[in-house]
């Protein structure tokens, strides 16, 4: 079993470093990746912090992973050695049940399992991310990325960049169709991106004037400031569709209002402390849905990629050394990157060993 | 300009008594109706007793009003002298927005104007609803009743029957689905008999297991009593659609947890304080719908009414007199009904001049 270089943290309260860690050796229907590049998700940062409730030690994060297949299984069908290829954040799901036999392995039955810090059916114990050389991954988990896209700025599709485009295309984002996108970061970035290439009319919500030109470079119709009332107030019920990208609790009720009859804002994080309560009355008298999603299922997430490279879309980014990520959680924290951090995974591979 | 015998309230403190009001002469496209039997819904009690905000005085309440046609105007195409018809909620709207051009009136973008407290364009001042010997209505907003249904009984559908059955359709309701009707009262109970014979399998859940006999009698295939801690941990996940008629602040997220994957959750009404937090977790890791409806729109509503009459379906009612409806009203506070009051409008008609 090949002991393999990684970068991680040994409790919540120690920065991460170099470890090494264990990885399969391939099995029969296993994609042995050499991993090129590897975004920085928030999920990440809480994980290896342990702000999040069940996280396993030693933590090695990441789930926007880009490479090259340097082996395969015996099995393997869909993929050959050479070839550019990704990993988002699921390694596997149970296969059997109403969400993984209709594609939406995100919402497995028996829970999906994660890139990182989730059940190893393999090796025991839990799994270990892309902040390593290489990973082993079962080809049905496996996507493959155009040759056409740029590898590096391609990872964060991987998660940022599924985590917009499937409710947009759940519910129906497309030409006449007035699309809110609320947040300007990681996610908020492909937001606009994706849901221009779409067809839809794109606002941009956020409380910061001065993210205005940056949201229109990145493909925005309009600006919408959510802090401004009588902006918001002009601005009630025209919105087909709001995405919610804000991490923070805020006044849901406040967005919910500029949608109209029939619109659905769509919560795309979960806040530490909890929204306010429901501005029932306003959504009953207008069909008004709230919800919530996350990532999207293994042939969307391959749909994606190959809309992207359609579009030639792919995530601002800043490329960092692997040992540059806890200066870059920092960051991170205070929202200072445009718009997603990629670790070059050549800096971990050419430290001495 | 005919003056007619009607009840209602001279102010939130006074109860209901006997009164004279204005109705219009019948004008080009509309329909005078003989009301003979008029259901009384919560809304009416909440009106006449200014529990609202906005409420005009005198109140005169009924939005569930069946009659036989007596007169129509010159321009008349769609009913005819003697029919038997019926009024909801609504006797107009703008008919030019988005939505009342799409045949969603009740959300029109300028407000639908209510049988009773809307704003009369005809006479000025507000409308005045059903609890009265006849009305006057636009020809748009009366409704065809099959001669097959008994026209007691087929009252409540105007308003309870079309409030379940509009978002039963509109969230896809129908055999394979398993739809869970929240709270047995007037719209529960409608909620039950029309989402079985749309071929559901249906639940009904409550909190009284006394009512669990009257609920299968209705047609539920099974109850949930969503006190119960163990019988809701072992419904986890199994429900596709629940429809939440309770009209209290409840913990609407032990309920939304019923859901499967892709499940809805449709809040029918709007309690006076507030629900707690969603739990945006449990949401967005099965994507989860939160939602709310109210009423359906006049096509929807005659399409309603014809699947009760091919389906025979009717509520459940106890009949009383006119002069009766202040103690039906304590006794509907109480819910302290099987479950609708029916005012037999004969008994205001009769009352001697």
């Amino acid at each position: 079993m090949p002991q393999i270089r990684a970068y991680g943290s040994m409790s919540g309260t120690s920065p991460l470093a170099q470890l090494t860690i264990p990885r399969r050796d391939v099995g029969p229907t296993d994609v042995k990746i050499d991993i090129l590049f590897c975004g920085v998700c928030h999920s990440d940062l809480h994980t290896a912090r342990g702000e999040w409730g069940g996280v396993q030690f030693p933590a090695v994060p990441g789930h926007e992973i880009v490479g090259k297949v340097v082996a395969v299984g015996a099995e393997v069908t869909k993929f050959a050695v050479g070839q550019n290829v990704g990993v988002g954040c699921m390694v596997d799901s149970c296969r059997e049940c109403e969400s993984c036999k209709s594609g939406r392995e995100q919402y497995c039955y028996e829970g999906n399992i994660g890139t990182y810090n989730g059940k190893d059916h393999h090796l025991g114990g839990h799994t270990f991310g892309g902040y390593a050389t290489d990973i082993v991954v079962d080809q049905d988990f496996v996507l493959s990325i155009a040759d056409s896209l740029p590898l590096d700025a391609a990872a964060p599709l991987l998660c940022a960049g599924i985590t917009l485009y499937s409710p947009l295309r759940h519910w129906g984002a497309g030409p006449g169709k007035k699309v809110g996108i609320v947040g300007l970061g990681g996610l908020g970035h492909m937001g606009v991106k994706i849901a221009r290439a779409m067809g839809a009319h794109v606002v941009m919500l956020t409380t910061s004037p001065s993210k205005a030109k940056d949201a229109e470079k990145l493909g925005a119709h309009e600006v919408l400031i959510w802090s401004d009332e009588a902006a918001m107030r002009a601005a009630s019920k025209t919105f087909d569709l709001l995405m919610n990208t804000v991490p923070q609790s805020h006044d849901i009720n406040a967005l919910t209002r500029l949608l109209k009859v029939d619109g659905a804002h769509v919560l795309l994080g979960v806040p530490p402390t909890p929204y306010p309560p429901l501005d029932v009355g306003r959504m009953i008298g207008n069909r008004l849905t709230v919800a919530a999603s996350t990532i999207g299922g293994i042939a969307e997430t391959q749909e994606m990629l190959d809309f992207c490279a359609q579009h030639g879309i792919v995530s601002d980014i800043e490329m960092i050394a692997m040992q540059d990520i806890n200066e870059a959680y920092d960051r991170m924290s205070r929202n200072d990157v445009k718009y997603r951090f990629v670790i070059d995974m050549a800096s971990l591979k050419n430290v001495a060993a």
